[in-house]
């Protein structure tokens, strides 16, 4: 039987534990080397494919592979490149079939969200519309949760983690001072379509209370008064008030509250920041000192506070994919099956690419509570698994040892150059 | 023998090993029975006292003072209320004597910076002042690591941490995607007046080209033009460029960068934010896609990525400020002492209270380099020990497990109550 080799590569927002996705498959891949070559690894994505621009993993040691599973970010480097349709563009998927062809590759794994599912599923239509062979499996992976099918997507249980332990601890802090100084807190989390990450903020309450108090949520448009009436009462009731506030919080026009944003000085619209607007609205009308603060890519990138569980199920989807390759499946992608019953298991299942390309699941309307500012008991029963366990990487120094892998290119085998549109 | 009761109170800003010099405090006592009554805690520091609303911490259990070591932020309240001088405000300290001969109280532990050390150091005057015996040991505690005497603070240690492992974490994200999407990425830390916060981001950096790529102190007024050259530069070299600057960060004219800044819609002076207008220089300039992060309490409470050495030695703090008051010491501070030689080792000193007092470390112009955008070597080898190991709380459900205490008032003995001006 002759051996093929396979293509694997990163798309997207990276999140703390696609790499782990990548330690299970390059793992995986190299048990099976009776049946799969080397394993290259594309430099940012679908562009290094076009590009030609891959690396060669077979050169990085056992133990650098082993610790990917214990690092954030992309380790090969990812993009937000979509492939247009074959029809089309059917110069840039010719392309694809020179540099799979030169290359001995007729696996590709696809690593990403929705939009890199797409890009999957078409690099998966190749073998009917080009007649080239390949292979194609996507890997899911965003922080958004938003992927159909998938009871939960990679990277989303260590970004919710995160976020649970900050409000958490932050709201700790404010609750000390609040007697005398600041009263009200707003945390703003990622989740410009879907609430998933604020409302996982809400797992760190666990009585009346706790904070968070407030979730702001993208599905539920901003009502200034009946915000402000909650704040006020939680101030009244508990000395304070925290919030989570998400990133894709729109006003009761349907506009992102973040565009009716701040200018600077010279009058030019700043980007970003719901919270510091939030904070101006609380300053006004009720006259609370506030804080604020907003996680950024601290939140996606924080390893070293990672959901055991999202790491298992990160490098076990990188796994599946191996070996639905080697079973002969093809434009397929592993998922998260939830098992039934009142303990949480779970186990791998598939779904078709072609289905899973460019959905966005949104939170089901029961996850949110009347009021529109809490999560529902269902909400929590559905979250609270995805952040059990910790998995704490190695320090050194005092500081996470995270890998940076050789990244060794592997020789050019086109003579032409490709320009990505 | 005639045994006295305690008073122990937290005050000004509240930190995530605060907690461990209580426990630390209250523990120790409790080995001294025979010679201290009961530890009261004052809710929100002095105010508490003044106002007679005090706990009674002998109705605490075992278990939750040792919890009271992995718990952040102030499980008593503080504040941030200084005491005016005895010759101007002497009914304030009339009515302290009134509380701690009421409550039977000889011993007094204040908790806390440079400003609340004033308070304690007022406080140790009362003897000698008001003929009243009581014996007071302040506490070291400030994220800020500006108090004289001590090598360091407890509470700079864990945010030193925080802010070092989220920047090696974000720069690794920010690489990742640099190639095709975000070129620049800003975390802004605390520190108004000194740059340690800001430092201690510097150690994520252990090679070139390693996150973060600049500093921003309070220290270096900002030259925009040099500022804006090393950005191009980090870009043109590493792909990208990660930064950490202060808030308390100056422009050439010596103002708080963060005052020349945004105004919201209505016009009004937006408060906080050095990271949104550093973005915008480095977008109008050089046009490179950017993102921030503001990290603000999230820093200070995050006791969930401690500083082992930071925790001990906050207990210890705790401990011999109990130990001082046995021995008969008065108006003094425990210490950290930084043994000679190459390996890290700490001892307990004691520095006089009214030397400590309202006065602020700056970090020596040695610490940073001659072009104002790093640290030095010197400065690794001050700071590395301070952010060495881990000490992790315990979890459940995923999140840490922090204690609140019941926290049960004392029946108040006084019948005039007290306004705090």
């Amino acid at each position: 039987m002759e051996k093929w080799n396979a293509l694997y590569a990163q798309s997207g927002g990276v999140t703390a534990v696609i790499n782990a996705s990548a330690s299970g498959l390059i793992e995986t891949a190299r048990k099976h080397s009776d049946q799969i070559g080397n394993v290259f690894a594309a430099r940012n994505g679908i562009i290094g494919v076009l590009t030609e621009d891959l690396i060669d993993t077979s050169l990085e040691s056992e133990a650098d592979i082993a610790a990917l599973r214990y690092t954030p970010a992309g380790a090969f480097g990812s993009c937000r490149h979509k492939l247009g349709s074959i029809e089309k563009h059917r110069k840039q998927y010719e392309r694809l079939v020179e540099v799979f062809s030169a290359h001995h590759i007729r696996y590709f794994f696809y690593n990403g969200g929705g939009d890199s599912q797409d890009t999957a599923h078409k690099v998966s239509q190749i073998s009917k519309e080009l007649g080239y062979p390949i292979t194609c499996i996507g890997i899911p992976k965003t922080v958004d949760n938003d992927l159909p099918f998938t009871d939960n997507s990679p990277g989303f249980g260590s970004v919710a983690k995160y976020v649970a332990v900050s409000i958490r601890e932050a709201g700790m802090d404010v609750a000390s001072m609040a007697e005398t100084s600041t009263k009200v807190f707003i945390m703003e989390v990622m989740g410009r379509h879907a609430g998933w990450i604020a409302a996982a903020g809400g797992l760190a309450a666990e009585k009346d209370g706790d904070s968070p108090h407030i979730i702001l949520f993208p599905e539920i448009p901003l009502k200034v008064d009946a915000f402000l009436a909650r704040v006020k009462a939680c101030v009244l009731n508990y000395g304070h008030c925290s919030i989570v506030a998400s990133e894709g919080l729109k006003n009761a026009e349907g506009q992102f509250v973040s565009d009716q944003g701040l200018v600077d000085a010279f009058g030019h619209k700043q980007l970003g920041g719901v919270a510091p607007i939030i904070a101006k609205i609380v300053k006004e009308s009720l006259g609370y000192k506030y804080h604020w603060a907003l996680a950024d890519y601290l939140q996606r990138a924080a390893r070293h506070i990672a959901s055991k569980t999202d790491v298992e199920q990160a490098y076990a989807m990188g796994k599946a994919a191996v070996e639905f390759a080697l079973a002969g499946k093809n434009a397929v992608m592993p998922i998260i099956v939830r098992e039934k019953g009142n303990t949480y298991r779970w186990s791998v299942g598939e779904a078709p690419l072609e289905k899973v390309a460019n959905v966005e699941v949104k939170m089901p309307r029961d996850y949110i509570t009347d009021d529109g500012f809490g999560i529902t008991d269902a909400c929590r029963a559905y979250l609270s698994p995805l952040i059990q366990g910790e998995d704490y990487p190695t320090y050194k120094n005092g500081l996470p040892q995270y890998v940076k892998l050789k990244n060794t290119a592997v020789a050019k085998k086109l003579d032409a150059t490709f320009e990505v549109a």
